[in-house]
């Protein structure tokens, strides 16, 4: 579980699905984005159609040997799984293929670790890294225990000495820590309260364009990037031409986020959960199913996490408009968008909001209506 | 680990002290308190004077023999130990004993689990049962599976399936409820921020006097008692006379409590945590060196979770002067509770405020005070 930093990491990725499966082409082609922001060269990919996944191995043992020779073939030392893998699929894929091998959810805590640069970002992913060690040490440790056999993991001899004791002190610390940095972030937010502001907290996928606009607003210039995860740590600014709103850009959704790793951004979430109002960025230039599966995706996790109650407005922009040129594309976009939250909040998002962050059109509109929502 | 309701369950208490300890008689006297509140009859005590427990037993032998004997003699079925215990001493001393055996913790959670009549004080209550009995339960299992003999508790048979899984699932549900719990709480937190209210908490031991003094500047009529824990549940309500400022009455510190404890109650803690200033309620009436600790330990826990910070305003009330003769004493105990805040806070208190909040003496003079520090 080291972060891997080497850009020329070679890897190949896999994927189980169902027969019938929906956006699997889709899904793992966000997997590749991910894994190439993570700093892997994905040089081939395994597929294995199967209604059910073996408990032990997920694969099954044809489809094991198959990666395995593959890997051989391209020299790769990264098996990267799709799928989320119990510790014994995870120990039993290393064992068969002789690989380090990591599925969705380590990917994303390693993309986490590389970009994280404030302290309680990185309280949080270590936090979120042990839990996650945890029953894979455990697991190892019972093995070596039973069978009295010495286990060489891919990166190296692995640790003989029991060490879930001191994971398990590190992670008490931890949670203590990082609930002390939540009362003190939850103090600042009262504060803009008792202070008379109001907030908007920029929400969406990664590479929608938050911090973009985030910058346009407000006249910051935090640092923008397409690779997701450039914005961990959450900032607070004046939106320009209105003295008493205040904007925050927050950490961006990825395709199949796991609930468990939402759960580790308890801080980043309060953001979203104690703000005035929400602004849902949407990326015009996606294609219609993905961009279906992040809106309905993202007003979901929303909900989830509680930043969704009270009949708290929600105002939709739908960014990136330059980049379409089809008037047609743009008004099904809206359409599609209009009918997905009224589905998931029973509720009339009004007008969206047209705007490319990048070229600054549509900003006017946008701000009229976030002060209109806001009743300042 | 039952509720126990029944007001003539029968028990002795026994404590493990150094022989140089000071006030023990007044840490066991609290105890002895406790039991009553949880519905003990205490007939005995037992002390021993050691300077290091027993890792298996907490007690000798010896002592443990002559607790049996005095339990069999009283016809006692319940020993509460003054001591937190560990689960190996625990069940131990169960063993030994042949008694139902409980510490200081299990008997304060014994006595919120007794009061608590609103959903969010249960289920903190609930948790921080099953925290406490996880490892107890773990311990139980180990020892029927390596010894394969059956165990009989105090209080019928123990259930031989293993339950930890069970227990593990229970408490990873009650801490997501918990959590949008306190989420709601930190919303009405803020909004009442919002409106631009001031929140002055009111803080201190059990049988201070906090609702007392609660029902008396507000007009409400919250129940009253002498016992520890009566008020777990938090209510807000105006300040007469100011517009703007609410007080609001919460859970009562009692002595030696078990900061786990305190950490059980997150959502209790956030009153004082995020309220605009604090009121920390003293019984003048109490003997000088019960007050001190009393004074020292609600300042430490005050600081420790963090209801004290950026400078927050105290205001220090001495309450039941109307049960104090002498003029001397209620002088002394001012100056004793100055000292102790100056070196605990390493600030200046001010004056500190002389009431009697049954009889409604001095309380223009709180008003007054609250009304300045809080500058509205």
């Amino acid at each position: 579980m080291e972060v891997n930093l080497m850009s020329e990491n070679r890897a190949i990725v896999a994927m189980l699905r169902k027969p019938r499966e929906k956006f699997w082409r889709l899904r793992l082609g966000e997997l590749k984005k991910l894994a190439f922001a993570a700093g892997y060269e994905v040089l081939g990919e395994v597929i294995q159609i199967k209604e059910a996944p073996k408990a032990a191995t997920l694969f099954g043992r044809g489809k094991i040997e198959e990666m395995t020779k593959l890997m051989d073939e391209l020299k790769v030392d990264t098996l990267i799984v799709y799928n989320v893998l119990k510790s014994i699929q995870k120990v039993n894929l290393e064992l068969l293929t002789g690989r380090r091998v990591i599925d969705r959810y380590d990917l994303t805590l390693e993309i986490f670790a590389k970009n994280a640069s404030d302290a309680v970002s990185k309280l949080q992913i270590e936090l979120a890294r042990i839990q996650r060690e945890i029953p894979y040490v455990k697991l190892l440790t019972s093995l070596i225990h039973i069978k009295d056999r010495p286990f060489i993991r891919a990166g190296g001899e692995y640790g003989w000495k029991p060490k879930i004791a001191e994971l398990r002190r590190r992670m008490k610390k931890l949670k203590e820590e990082i609930a002390r940095y939540r009362e003190e972030k939850l103090r600042q937010i009262m504060e803009r309260k008792e202070k008379g502001f109001k907030v908007v907290c920029i929400v969406g996928y990664y590479n929608a364009g938050k911090t973009t606009l985030f910058n346009a607003l407000t006249g910051c210039e935090k640092p923008v990037s397409d690779m997701p995860f450039t914005t961990l740590s959450s900032k607070y600014a004046k939106l320009r031409g209105a003295e008493k709103i205040l904007l925050v850009d927050t950490i961006g959704f990825v395709v199949d986020l796991d609930p468990r790793i939402i759960k580790s951004f308890e801080i980043n979430i309060d953001d979203m959960r104690f703000s005035d109002a929400l602004m849902l960025l949407l990326d015009a230039s996606d294609p219609a199913e993905l961009f279906k599966i992040k809106v309905e995706t993202s007003l979901n996790i929303l909900k989830n996490v509680g930043a969704l109650v009270n009949g708290k407005p929600i105002v939709i922009g739908l960014n990136k408009v330059d980049l379409v040129s089809d008037r047609i594309d743009i008004e099904s976009k809206k359409i599609i968008a209009k009918e997905i939250v009224e589905k998931v909040l029973k509720r009339d998002p009004g007008n969206i909001v047209e705007l490319s962050a990048k070229e600054r059109r549509g900003l006017d509109n946008l701000i009229e209506k976030l002060i209109s929502v806001l009743k300042v």
